[in-house]
C-alpha cells in the first residue's frame, strides 16, 4: 500500500483530534511571526510556514500535554515555540546546505537572500524564547534552551563530520540526536512538564520523542538512497553528493573491502564524483545489505518509541502516538 | 588629545574596578563556549572572543548590578549571556555583510566558512539562553528575550532599508535601537533587575543603556565617514560602499538640491559608484554641515545617558558610567 493510503492515517487522526488546538496554535504562530517594523520577516516566515509542513512537532507537544490531562493553554505557546525553533533551523540549514528547494518550493535563501534567511531565523529563535518565557515555567525554559544548544551542536558536528570516512555510528547518532531528536524529545517532554505530569510520565514522553526523532531521521537518510518508496519527492542522492556520512554510508564503509574503500574515499572523502557513482554506491549497499540493516535500525528505534509509552495513561491519544511511531518507519516498509 | 591618552580612561577605570568580576565572567565564557561533541565551536568562538573586544556590554551589566548593591553571582551569568548574544550577532552580521575583517583579524566566515559562522552563532544564542535560565529570574528572561527579538528585527530593517533613499531619521533610530541600543539597554536593565533595585532605578538603567547605545552607534556611523579622528582603524567608506542609510547620509539627502539628489540616488540607491564618489559625498556632507549635525546628535544622546543616571546611588560607579557616556562621543570630539 502506498504512503498516501495508509501511512498517513495516524498523523491525520492526531490532526483531527487536535484540530481546534492546532487552529489556536496557527493563530498564535501568525500573530507572533509579525513584525511591526520589518515586513520582510513575516514574508519570509510565511513562505516557509504556510508551505504546508506537517506541523508534526507542535502536534507532539499538544498531544503530550493533553494525554497528561492538561487543561490550560500554555501548551499552545509551547507548540508555537517548537514550530518557530524548527522553522528557524530550516532557514539556517538551507543557508548552510545552499539548498534550492524545501517543501516543494524554492528556498527563502533563493527567493530573497542568505541575509534574510539568517536574520529571520534569528528573529524566530528570539520569538520562540519570548513565547516560552510567557509560560512562566523555568523547567520548560531549561528543557527548550538545552534543546536549542543540542540542535546547533549537532549541526556543527554534522558539518565537521562531512567527508570524514572515520565517522562511526556513535557520531552519527550524536548528529541525529542533535539535528532531529533533540527537538522531538523537547516537544514531548515540555508537554508533559507543562501538564505537571508525574516524573515517570515526563521521562516516558522524553524517551518517546527521542526514539521517534531518531527513527524519523534514519528513515529520512535511508530515503535519500531511495529506500523502498520514492514517492515523497525527495531528491535521491542529495546526501551522497554532499558527502554526508549517514547510516547507509557508514554501514557500507564498515563492510567495504580495499577496492570499495577506495571508491568511498574518492566519492565521499575527496568529493570527486563521476556519472554512475550513485548507482555503484547503491549496488554496494544492496550487495552488503546496508539498506535493509539501516531499515532494521529505524524499526528498532520505532519499537523503542512505542515501548516508551507504557507508563502513560491508556487513552486514544497514546494509541495514536504509538501508531505515529509505526508511521514514520512505514515510509520504508 | 588622542583617543589613547584620555578617552579610554573611563573604560579602563571601570575595567580596573571590576577586574575580579570580569575574571570570573571570562572563566564562565570559556567554560560555556566549550562543546563536548563539536570542537569547531570553541575554535570559532575563541577566534572572535579572544581577539580583544572591549567587553563593554558585560561590564555594563556588572556595573549596573554592583551600583544597585547586588552581592550574589548571577550577574556573572548575565554578563556572559550578554557577551554571547553580542558575539552571536557579530558572527551572523559578518555573514550578512560578507565582511572580511573584524577586530583587526580575518572574520570567522573567511577563516572557516559561512556555515560555521551561522551554526556557531546559533549555538552561542542557545548557550546565552541556558545561562539566563540559570538565574531563575523570569523578568530577566523577559528583558533579554525581548532584546534578542529587537536585535534581529533591527538587522532585518537595516537590510531592507539599505539603498532606500526614503529612509528617514525615525527609521534610522529604529535600526540603531535594534542593532545596538537594545543590547546595551538590556545589559544595564538586567543588572538592576537581578539586584532587585527599585523600579525607578531599573528604568534609569534601561534609559541610560538605551541612550548610550544610540550615542555609540551614531558615533560609529559618523566615523565611517571619517569623523574627526580616524585612529580607530575603521575602514572609512564601508557603509557608503554598502549603500547603508546612516545618519550622515540621511541628513545629506534631506538637504540635497536636485543635482545632489541625483548623485545620492546613483551611488546609494542604484549602487553605481565610481572613483571619487566618496570624496564628493564627504564634500557635500561638509558643505551642508551634515557631519557636525550628526556629531551634535551623538552628543545629545550622550547627555541624555548622563542625565538618566540621576536616580541611581551617588557612588564612584555612577560617575564612571557618566564618564563612559562622555567617552563614547569623545571619539569624534
Amino acid at each position: 500500500m502506498s504512503l498516501d493510503e495508509t501511512a498517513r492515517k495516524p498523523h491525520d487522526a492526531l490532526a483531527a483530534l487536535l484540530a481546534d488546538e492546532m487552529t489556536a496554535v496557527n493563530a498564535l504562530i501568525r500573530a507572533r511571526m509579525a513584525s511591526e517594523h520589518a515586513p520582510r520577516i513575516p514574508e519570509v516566515t510565511a513562505h516557509l510556514i504556510e508551505a504546508g509542513g506537517k506541523r508534526l512537532r507542535p502536534m507532539l507537544t499538544l498531544a503530550a500535554a493533553r494525554l497528561c490531562g492538561y487543561e490550560g493553554d500554555h501548551h499552545h505557546r509551547l507548540a508555537a515555540t517548537v514550530e518557530f525553533i524548527h522553522t528557524a533551523t530550516l532557514l539556517h540549514d538551507d543557508v548552510v546546505d545552499e539548498s534550492r528547494q524545501r517543501r516543494g518550493r524554492p528556498t527563502a535563501n533563493l527567493l530573497w537572500d542568505n541575509q534574510s534567511s539568517v536574520l529571520v531565523g534569528d528573529y524566530l529563535f528570539a520569538r520562540s524564547f519570548q513565547l516560552m518565557v510567557e509560560t512562566g515555567s523555568l523547567r520548560v525554559l531549561d528543557i527548550l534552551s538545552n534543546a536549542a544548544a543540542t540542535i546547533a551542536e549537532g549541526e556543527v558536528l554534522q558539518l565537521t563530520a562531512a567527508h570524514d570516512l572515520a565517522t562511526d555510528e556513535e557520531t552519527y547518532l550524536k548528529v541525529v540526536r542533535g539535528k532531529t531528536a533533540a527537538l522531538f524529545a523537547a516537544a514531548t517532554e515540555a508537554g508533559g512538564v507543562i501538564a505537571a505530569a508525574p516524573e515517570e510520565q515526563v521521562t516516558a514522553l522524553r524517551d518517546y520523542g527521542d526514539a521517534l526523532g531518531i527513527a524519523f531521521q534514519i528513515v529520512d537518510d535511508l530515503l535519500d538512497y531511495g529506500g523502498v518508496s520514492t514517492t515523497l519527492g525527495k531528491n535521491v542522492g542529495d546526501d551522497f553528493r554532499e558527502g554526508k556520512l549517514t547510516m547507509p554510508v557508514i554501514k557500507a564503509v564498515a563492510t567495504a573491502d580495499a577496492a570499495e574503500r577506495a571508491f568511498w574515499s574518492r566519492v565521499i572523502e575527496k568529493g570527486r564524483q563521476e556519472a554512475g557513482d550513485l548507482d555503484h554506491a547503491l549496488a554496494l549497499m544492496t550487495r552488503h545489505g546496508t539498506l535493509s540493516a539501516t531499515r532494521d535500525a529505524a524499526l528498532g528505534w520505532a519499537a523503542r518509541a512505542k515501548a516508551a509509552l507504557a507508563p502513560l495513561p491508556d487513552a486514544p491519544l497514546r494509541a495514536m502516538l504509538s501508531d505515529l511511531a509505526a508511521y514514520v518507519v512505514a515510509r520504508v516498509n
